[in-house]
């Protein structure tokens, strides 16, 4: 048996997530029936991130170990003619036996998109949360100082998420006033944020609290309160799926 | 009644072009659906360029004649709510009695995006036209040359199109190694084609015989020849709608 490392762009708008459900098509569904085509039998992928339904990724990484002796560029052509338009294998590289995507990856990149004119942008509809209040982008950046480093982020956690640790380290988050990607010049906010892990809606959550700092409605010093409250309902709204990407996974060394 | 100059912005995937049709939903027919709700009786629209279905627009221009009294920023709210996302009101002004948005057009630009990626990009499946053949720029750019000016298109019009003259001029066709618009770094072409009128598919059979050309399939010096014939067998293939974006149409002197 050989392991792949499969690297991934999609469009998750038709989708219910990364993640194989009973119901509604799945990134990891549809990349497992594709596999299992050329695989002869039924196969598991791995994935990084578990991406949430309507949340894209301009860079998933997730894991396979195949039989089949199919050279890499090949496989990238074979799976990409049986996947559909919006799931592309953009790379696949032959990994260490012990890689595996999720519990190896060191730092993932999240991108959100915003848009802030006055017009909605219908080229953004899949793409960008449209937010209407005009932001501050100072008091974003003093709240979003408070959220970095490694912190107890329970309060930043999807109210029926599991059990284990909540301490996660975010490296950064970098909030600029830069229009979102589109054949309109639609202005608006891009939030960038790397760290070695996020938990359920984390990123979301962080950026609807954002956005209710950047909006006034919420002090930007009232960070630390949130984070050692551990209670989920003191944090902002979660930021809608759309405006997300999973931009890229880090594992550290090349393997 | 008073006329009104609209400016619009939409997605075509999902339409069956700007013209409204018996079955099928058109971005005349839910434009002219919106405006009847606010004017209380049916209302025509005129639209400047009658895009084919899938062809996107960033700067579609309409007029219409209304006895109701909104004013022009009330009426862009008013338009964008009863709308489809996928179709975005971006300006309304008031207008002399005679503006007719087709009639009075003087110039229009269309831009044409080419992916050439190694991998199709899933967030240019509804918007760029993926070639995989090496396209050479420099016959594009001579054929190209050929095509601009005041010339009889008869050979670049669909073989269904109606009678009438079939003399146009085209004042450029600019072709750039300019990526897509999209989230990935995709490679690509865009083709940007001014004139003061385009007979029906003629950007898109434009764009078809450019890539014959820069893809060798066809010699660059072959463009007098073809535009002699006055025989659509003579151009190159229709490029398919997605690609298309009617950017914008200019009417001279302000009104």
């Amino acid at each position: 048996m050989r392991t792949l490392k499969l690297t991934l762009s999609y469009d998750g708008t038709d989708y219910v997530g990364w993640q194989r459900q009973d119901d509604g098509r799945s990134i990891q569904g549809e990349l497992e029936r594709a596999l299992a085509e050329i695989e002869g039998r039924p196969v598991t992928v791995n994935g990084a991130g578990r991406t949430d339904a309507g949340v894209h990724a301009l860079g998933q990484v997730a894991s396979v170990r195949l039989a089949h002796r199919i050279d890499t560029d090949a496989l990238v052509r074979a799976l990409n003619a049986k996947l559909p338009a919006a799931i592309r294998l953009r790379r696949a590289e032959e990994a260490a036996d012990r890689f595996h995507a999720r519990f190896g990856a060191k730092q993932k990149t999240y991108r959100y998109q915003i848009e802030t004119g006055r017009v909605a942008d219908p080229f953004l509809s899949r793409y960008a949360w449209r937010v209407t209040d005009p932001l501050g982008l100072d008091p974003m950046r003093i709240a979003a100082e408070s959220l970095t480093g490694e912190r107890d982020f329970a309060a930043f956690q999807a109210a029926d998420a599991g059990a284990g640790s909540t301490v996660r380290t975010v490296h950064s988050v970098i909030i600029e006033p830069q229009a979102p990607t589109s054949f309109l010049d639609t202005p608006g906010l891009t939030i960038t944020i790397t760290g070695d892990g996020f938990l359920r809606h984390m990123v979301r959550i962080m950026v609807g609290t954002l956005v209710d700092v950047g909006s006034g409605r919420r002090e930007a010093g009232n960070m630390a309160g949130v984070l050692a409250s551990r209670d989920r309902a003191r944090a902002g709204p979660t930021a809608p799926p759309h405006g997300l990407f999973l931009v890229s996974v880090d594992y550290g060394r090349p393997r």
